[in-house]
């Protein structure tokens, strides 16, 4: 038995790219979920067929490492692959490569299946995974924590959630909260600096007409690296953390 | 000499749905241009080209007319040609096909150039447009005007420019003053309503940093139609604007 492994080619589309024409980050994950639910689809546990059973897939966490991000045009491959699942979560691995072939992108990836009507978690079913032919393995696998915001030294934006920002799984999609996030970065740090590694993980969800308070601590760590820390927030409760590595335009990315 | 038809194949990704799996009016009309720019590409007058002159095609207005909304995963066709230009303007034509061969929506567009720098428009260039083979017509195309808000009734929203609300033409993207109209929507509206006609007219570039207000009429026409009259406002300053028709859902499009 062997994970499979699924491939597609996507051609980067330019509303799918920022002013500098490169792939935004939200776009790049919105391409990979693509990409895995592409899969599940063909090996008839996709979204319909989960809706059946009133159930759905959500992402509660990915890491993403950037050697560098393709552009406007450019036709990619994204390979995805289930490692592994054990009683709550399903754990997926992604890889980009640009047009030459060369790796540019790796990600990993936690889901779980949601419970429509209740809005809560539910067991891994044996059916719904066995068509990956992923290892059942009771080891939880320990994704590292997004680095933390810094408590009062934060700067914070306002969002009202808006109709387009909801999918069909009735809440705010996963790459809506990264535009929240990216927006607290101003222009000229957009500009100049390239992001090599993100880390996202997702509390709790967020539904139409929910306020949102974006905030972000932007520092160095103990490496040196300039790292964003995020967290999205509707009143008290903490919905999303997340932090992200930044390096400026010229410099080498260690991913 | 013969209009060049040219012809894509474009399937629906997720991320260009809304909560019901319909392709958003943003994302139609992002691959109607995605569409016509690899037209213009394949002639040796795209983007990049452009650039070097210090040039960017500009779209000035569009009226989409829409029978019905092709939904997730669907494989649509998109056609496009120049009908003719003039000393300023270029009008284009739209037709996209959904899975079965249908005609699904047809849409009519003006274009311009722009000077780069200057943010102002320039005469049409005879070698630029050549490729095309859509006659030189001194006729200008009167295309009707979006019905009007109405002054005092109108609801409004406040939005920031965003970052990723930037394309390479480093003004806001057209896709996004649509996103802004459609939020000054309620949810039930939207999910009980269908849009079966749109026009916009971009009338002033939005920039970064911009406060935006969009306003909003909802109320019946002559005909008894349901219109939605919008405009997009930065201080005094008129950008845009934009007129829908809506349909409730069940009942059929006469588009």
């Amino acid at each position: 038995m062997k994970n499979q492994i699924f491939e597609r080619e996507h051609q980067i589309n330019y509303y799918e790219c920022d002013a500098n024409k490169q792939l935004t980050i939200s776009m790049l994950v919105n391409v990979m979920m693509q990409v895995s639910g592409e899969q599940s689809h063909e090996l008839g546990v996709g979204d319909e067929e989960l809706a059946k059973k009133g159930l759905a897939w959500i992402v509660l966490q990915y890491a993403v490492d950037i050697k560098h991000i393709p552009t406007a045009h450019q036709k990619i491959k994204i390979t995805t692959q289930a490692l592994s699942y054990n009683k709550l979560f399903c754990y997926r691995e992604f890889h980009v490569y640009d047009e030459t072939g060369t790796l540019c992108v790796t990600a990993k990836s936690t889901f779980a299946l949601l419970n429509f009507e209740k809005r809560k978690m539910v067991r891994i079913q044996e059916e719904t995974v066995a068509p990956f032919q992923a290892p059942f393995s009771k080891k939880l696998v320990r994704t590292p924590k997004p680095e933390k915001v810094v408590e009062e030294q934060f700067t914070e934006n306002e969002y009202r959630v808006r109709y387009l920002d909801i999918d069909t799984n009735l809440h705010v999609n996963n790459s809506k909260y990264l535009d929240w996030a990216i927006d607290t970065l101003d222009y000229d740090f957009l500009t100049t600096h390239k992001l090599t590694h993100l880390n996202i993980k997702f509390e709790k969800e967020v539904y139409y007409g929910n306020q949102i308070n974006s905030q972000m601590s932007l520092f160095e760590n103990e490496e040196g690296e300039i790292i964003s820390a995020h967290r999205i927030m509707t009143g008290d409760v903490v919905n999303s953390e997340a932090s992200m590595t930044w390096k400026k335009n010229g410099e080498e990315s260690n991913r």
